[in-house]
C-alpha cells in the first residue's frame, strides 16, 4: 500500500486528475452490469442451510412436562426453549416469555400496551400524554425509528459511542421531561455501528433520574450471541444494574432466532421484570391462547442447550467473518489514508457502518445503484431517514456469496472515493 | 322413554320425591370421584394426530415462486396458502392474507390499528372517541367479549338466533349511534350456538345503514369448514354483499387452521377490502418482516389445495360427531319432556350451546364442579361473563374421549335436574 495524502490536501490538479481516475473506474465498474445487493441484514442461504435439521424436527409431540405441544396453551413459551436464552441472555428463566417468529412484533406490542394501557404502577396510558419522546441513538435500526413514527412517537437523537450511547446527553434528556418515555437500543453488536454497551454506560442508563416514572429501555439484544472473533462479549446486565438502582422495570429485553436458525421461521424472546411480565401476559392474553409451541419444542430440540446455540453461531462465524474481512479490505485498499472515510470493524452482529465525507452519502448511494449495487438508503440508520450530515451508510455484507461482497465492496469504495473527489471539487 | 311431565307441573309431592330421586343420583355421581373437562373447544390427541404428516414437512425450501422460505420477507404470506384459503373461504386470493399461528391476534390487530390511527379514509382513530361501541350477538365467543373489555370498548347485545343475529335490532343500534363502531359475529356454526348467518341476515348487515362511517364487522369465521353433518353448508358471502351495497370496506373476516391442523401451531388469515388490506399491510409492515412461511409451506404440503382441506374436515368429522350426539343423547334421556333445558344439535362447530332453567346455571356449573366435572363458567359466552337469565351453558365436547363425553354429559344432565328442581321447589 503506497502511503496516501488526504485528499482534502491535493493540489487543484492532483484533485482533478484523482477525480478522473476514479471517474474512469466507475465507468469501467458501471460496464461490468453488476446486479449485487448489500441493503439488508439477511443471513445467506449457506447460514439456513446450517438449521435444516429443523425440517425434520421435533421428533416427538409433548414437551419435557409431558404436554401436547399441538393444542392449544402455555403462553409464557416452552419452558426448555426459555431457560436456554435465560441463559444466553443472562436471566432468569421465569423472566423469559418465548412467542412468535419476531421480536419486532414483540416490540410493537410492548408500545402498544404502554400506548392503550400505560405501565403498570402508572396505568397512565400514553396515548393520553400531548406528546411521547423517544431517545433513539444514532445511527441505529432504522425498523426502530420506522415503528416510533408510525406511533406517533417523537424521536430525540444521541450520538452512539463505541461504548453505547451518549449516557451524558441521554441523562440530560430523560432528567426534566416527562415526555421522554424510552429508550431504544441494542447493546450488543449495534445495528449498525457494531458499538457493544459497557457495564459502564448500561448501569448508568438504568439508575440515572428520570422524570418520567414510567420510562422503559427497549432493550434490543439481537446479536447476543453473533460473535464474529473469539472475543466473544457478555452483554451488560441490564435486569441486575436496574433492581440494584431501584428500576427494576426499567429494561425490557428482546431477542429471537430470527439469524440463529431460520430468518422468520424462528422464535422470539421478551424478558421483562416481574411486574412488567404480569402487565404483559395480561394483555397477550387477550390475543393469544399461546405461541407455536411445536416450533419451540422444534427448536429446543434442534439447540439441546445454550451451548448447543453457542456451537451452533460458530458455524455461522466462519460462514460471515470473511465477508466482514472483505469488505475492510476492500474499503481499506481504495480509502486509506485518503481521510475521506471512517467504517468500523465489527465483532460481531450483522453490519458495518460506513461515514463517508460529509454530505456525500445520498450521492454514493446514488452511483452504486447505477453501477447495479443497491445499498441501504443514505440516511436510513437515522429517524425519519434523515442523516443531518449525509454521511452515515449502512452495509450487509452476510447474505451474498464472499465473491459478491469482494465486487460489491470494491465497487462501494470506488463510489465513495469519486463523490468525495466531486464534493471536494466544489 | 316414557312420556314426561314438565317439571313445573308436578304436585308439590311429586316435585319433592322427583329432587330427591335426582339428589340421590347427585350423590352417587358424586361418589364417583369423576375428573372430567368439557370447558374449551380444543381438538382432541386422536384429531391432533390427522395432522402428524406435519412434523416431517415442508419436503422443500422454496415456495412456488422459488423464494427461500427460510429468509426473511413476504408480508402478505405463502400465496399457494393464500390461494387455498381464498377457496375455502369464497374470496379474491388478493385479499387474503396469511399470517401467524392466532386468527384471535389478527382480530386483536384490526382492532388496535383502529384505535390508533382510525380506519382508512376516515383517519380518525377510536382512541380519540368519547366511547366506543360494538354490537354483540349473544350468546357469543368469551375471548371475543375480553379483548373488548380489555380495550374498553363497551359492549350492547343482541340475541343470537338459528339465522344469525337479530338483525332488526343491530340495524337498530348501529342507524343513529355513531359510536357503534363494530359488530362481531361467527357467522358459521357460532360458538356457542351453532347458528349459521343466512344469506338474507348477512345481506342486511352488510347494506344497512350505519351512523358511524368506520363501520366494521369482524366476520370471524372459524369454523367455515368445520361440518358435522352431510350438509356442509356454506358461508355467506360477506364481500360480495358489501361490496354490492356499497359498503366494501365493512366486513373483516378471519379465520385460521388452529382446528383444522395443530391448535397453536397452525396459519391464521385474515382477508380484507383492498383499502383495508393497504392500511392493515401499512401497520403490520411497522411490526413485522414476514410471517413464518417455513409453517405456510408445511400446510401447502400438507393440504395440497383447498379439496385437500375439506378431505381432511371430514376425518375430524368422523372423530367428534359420535361425541356431539353422545351429548344430545344424554341431554335427551334425562330431560327431555321436563321443560327445564334447551339445547342445539349442531351441524358444525365446535359447541353444543345448553339453556337451563333461568336463575340454574351458575348452580349446574357448581354442581358439576363439586362432582369433578368442568363446564366453561355459567355466563363465559356474555360481555363481562354476565348472563342476565343465568341459564346459559357452553359445552365442549371435543376434547374429551367418547366414553368421557357420555359420563360426563349423564353428570351434566342429573345436575340440569336437580338444579331445575331446587329452583322450582323455591
Amino acid at each position: 500500500m503506497t502511503q496516501r495524502a488526504p485528499l482534502s490536501t491535493l493540489s487543484a490538479d492532483d484533485l482533478a486528475a484523482y477525480r478522473s481516475a476514479r471517474a474512469d473506474d466507475y465507468a469501467a465498474l458501471q460496464a461490468r452490469g453488476l446486479k449485487l445487493d448489500l441493503t439488508r441484514g439477511k443471513p445467506s442461504s449457506e447460514q439456513l442451510d446450517l438449521s435444516d435439521r429443523l425440517l425434520s424436527l421435533p421428533t416427538t409431540t409433548t414437551d419435557r412436562a409431558g404436554t401436547d405441544v399441538r393444542n392449544y396453551g402455555g403462553l409464557e413459551g416452552l419452558l426448555e426453549l426459555r431457560e436456554i436464552f435465560a441463559d444466553l441472555l443472562g436471566v432468569e428463566t421465569a423472566q423469559v416469555l418465548c412467542q412468535g417468529n419476531s421480536s419486532l412484533t414483540l416490540m410493537h406490542q410492548v408500545v402498544t400496551d404502554l400506548l392503550l394501557w400505560g405501565a403498570p404502577g402508572v396505568d397512565r396510558p400514553w396515548k393520553d400524554e400531548e406528546v411521547v419522546k423517544f431517545v433513539c441513538p444514532v445511527p441505529g435500526y432504522d425498523r426502530h425509528f420506522s415503528m416510533l413514527a408510525d406511533f406517533g412517537i417523537e424521536m430525540v437523537t444521541v450520538p452512539m459511542h463505541e461504548d453505547g450511547p451518549d449516557v451524558d446527553a441521554v441523562a440530560a434528556l430523560v432528567a426534566d421531561d416527562p415526555s421522554v418515555k424510552g429508550l431504544w437500543i441494542v447493546p450488543t453488536y449495534a445495528n449498525p455501528s457494531g458499538s457493544v454497551c459497557s457495564q459502564e454506560v448500561a448501569a448508568r442508563l438504568m439508575a440515572m433520574p428520570t422524570a418520567a416514572p414510567d420510562f422503559r429501555v427497549f432493550w434490543d439484544n439481537a446479536y447476543a450471541v453473533h460473535h464474529l472473533t473469539d472475543a466473544e462479549v457478555k452483554s451488560a446486565d441490564a435486569f441486575s444494574l436496574a433492581a440494584a438502582s431501584g428500576h427494576p422495570d426499567r429494561p425490557i429485553m428482546f431477542a429471537s432466532t430470527s439469524k440463529i436458525t431460520y430468518a422468520g421461521a424462528g422464535v422470539a424472546v421478551v424478558a421483562l421484570s416481574e411486574a412488567n411480565k404480569a402487565w404483559f401476559l395480561r394483555h397477550l392474553g387477550m390475543a393469544s391462547i399461546g405461541p407455536d409451541k411445536v416450533n419451540q419444542l422444534r427448536h429446543a430440540e434442534f439447540f439441546g442447550d445454550a451451548d448447543g446455540v453457542r456451537a451452533h453461531m460458530r458455524k455461522h462465524r466462519e460462514i460471515i467473518a470473511p465477508k466482514f474481512a472483505a469488505v475492510d479490505a476492500a474499503l481499506t485498499a481504495e480509502l486509506e489514508g485518503l481521510d475521506v472515510a471512517e467504517w468500523t470493524r465489527p465483532t460481531g452482529g450483522y453490519f458495518v457502518n460506513l461515514d463517508v465525507l460529509d454530505g456525500t452519502a445520498s450521492r454514493v448511494v446514488e452511483l452504486a445503484k447505477a453501477a447495479g449495487i443497491a445499498l441501504t438508503p443514505a440516511g436510513a440508520s437515522f429517524p425519519h431517514g434523515r442523516d443531518p450530515r449525509d454521511r452515515n451508510i449502512r452495509l450487509a455484507p452476510t447474505f451474498p456469496s464472499l465473491g459478491e461482497v469482494e465486487t460489491a465492496m470494491a465497487g462501494v469504495a470506488t463510489c465513495v472515493a469519486l463523490a468525495a473527489a466531486e464534493s471536494l471539487s466544489g
